[in-house]
């Protein structure tokens, strides 16, 4: 018997991958993909977390006020359009292509966007400025974009989906979420045996010793992975303090609130499924 | 009572628009949107169509094989990213935004993607240099990108979701199936009393007058779309000839297949809806 990391991924008809970092999803994969989405939301059932959908491009100044670009500029992508001039247009429409496959650009138009790096970003943008009274949960699924050095089916892409459950509230209120939620993951990794651990981890900060965001978070811990087989996370539980509370302006009971959140990328946890149950879909307990 | 066209769109809670040209949906205005999403997939139920999740980007070489970038380049979203030399990157991260809130990209990484245009282009893609023997139905629903002028809620966005049902085969099939899809709406809209018509259209063409498929389409009308109060188009039932067929060696019984697609668009839906039934959502019978 083959060990699991061995499995050929690329055999399986409804895998398709792309070289450019994606896949698209068909037949059971598809299916699978959907129940594990509905198992993550069953795991968050009890806060009773309203859902959002989300379009795929979020304000860059807003997410300046993160300081991302700093800390993040690596992992950007940034949707462009050409400069509408005419004879701009004109030309690319008439050499758009390199030898090699590459767009030849010419000039684009200012852009004050960026396509999302991660699901939970939407949530505070949108609620900037709320005043809250009691503790708010939220939920949303959408594709999110980190460009890397390179891509490996399911595990790494440049475009994956992340479902993430997001509380806003006081201190105590978003400690005690994260706990619990930990707690009933902890049970249920068990339950399936899949082999997922809880890790503490940092941000994989652009130029880390001169960034204070990346100390801070040696120092104090805030991020923690789960991960499986003791190399891939699947999903992470995020203590943001009140960061974001203070960024936009987002209060609860008049001081700014804290919040966290909880995310599971879809497309690494199918990893996670196939290599732990076999290809056979009728095995896909999860 | 106001006229239907002086509806507050952006007096709903539950409607986030953003300047860039995209909306959030929630609450009531989330739950619209799958039960249209449902409301299409049971038009095509029928057919059985088999359902893919794709993913945003498209191979630039393969849209290039459909002239694409010569007839719509004014209408493309590209995902670039940085050049990830370490100088450039500290450029970027040390004054990431002008004073208008724009990027400053600097220097880009070659960029072999686009952002799909449409939904349908990524089965032809997919399923490039497949030989059918009977006819084959396909669906999926994706966000698709075209960059305009001006964005108007639902009814004008840059990103905006849109679910396509494909046929192909032989041009029997194709022609009956958009026959078949036309009639079945055509009592749809009847029995809902939605003011739709359909109407031979033209795509939006750059610098129409020179290209030949523009003209092709003048003469011979392949596009016919769906005309909700006279304005808006939101959907369409698309004959595509043997064109993908040949442009990508998909055959139907050892030759060029013949295609066609409908497709529907979700927000301008939603648009029509609103409009059509007010604000409450008790009544959004659809």
């Amino acid at each position: 018997m083959p060990s699991k990391s061995e499995i050929d991924l690329l055999s399986l008809a409804e895998l398709h991958w792309h070289k450019m970092g994606q896949a698209s999803l068909s037949g059971s994969l598809l299916e699978l993909f959907r129940k594990l989405d509905a198992r993550f939301q069953d795991f968050a059932k009890k806060y009773k977390p309203e859902e959002y959908f989300f379009p795929p491009f979020i304000s860059a100044s807003q997410m300046a006020k993160l300081d991302y670009f700093k800390s993040f500029p690596h992992l950007l992508t940034i949707p462009v359009t050409l400069d509408e001039e005419k004879d701009n247009l004109l030309e690319f429409a008439g050499a758009p292509l390199r030898e090699d496959g590459s767009l030849q650009l010419g000039k684009v138009q200012a852009v004050k966007e960026v396509l999302t790096p991660a699901a939970c970003y939407h949530f505070y943008d949108e609620l900037e400025g709320s005043k809250f009274t009691s503790c708010k949960f939220f939920t949303t699924r959408c594709v999110c974009y980190r460009r890397e050095k390179q891509y490996l089916p399911l595990q790494r892409q440049w475009a994956f989906s992340m479902r993430e459950f997001v509380c806003i509230g006081s201190l105590e209120e978003v400690q005690n979420y994260l706990a619990e939620f930990e707690a009933a993951l902890a049970v249920y990794f068990k339950e399936m045996e899949f082999p997922v651990n809880f890790e503490f981890a940092t941000d994989p900060f652009f130029n880390p010793s001169a960034n204070p965001k990346y100390l801070l978070q040696k120092l104090e811990p805030v991020k923690k992975e789960m991960i499986y087989d003791g190399k891939l996370s699947i999903g992470s539980l995020n203590f943001h303090r009140n960061f974001f509370g203070e960024t936009f302006s987002l209060s609860h009971n008049d001081t700014p609130a804290y919040s966290a959140c909880v995310a599971f990328g879809l497309e690494r946890w199918i990893y996670m499924i196939l290599n732990e149950r076999g290809l056979d879909s009728n095995k896909w307990r999860i």
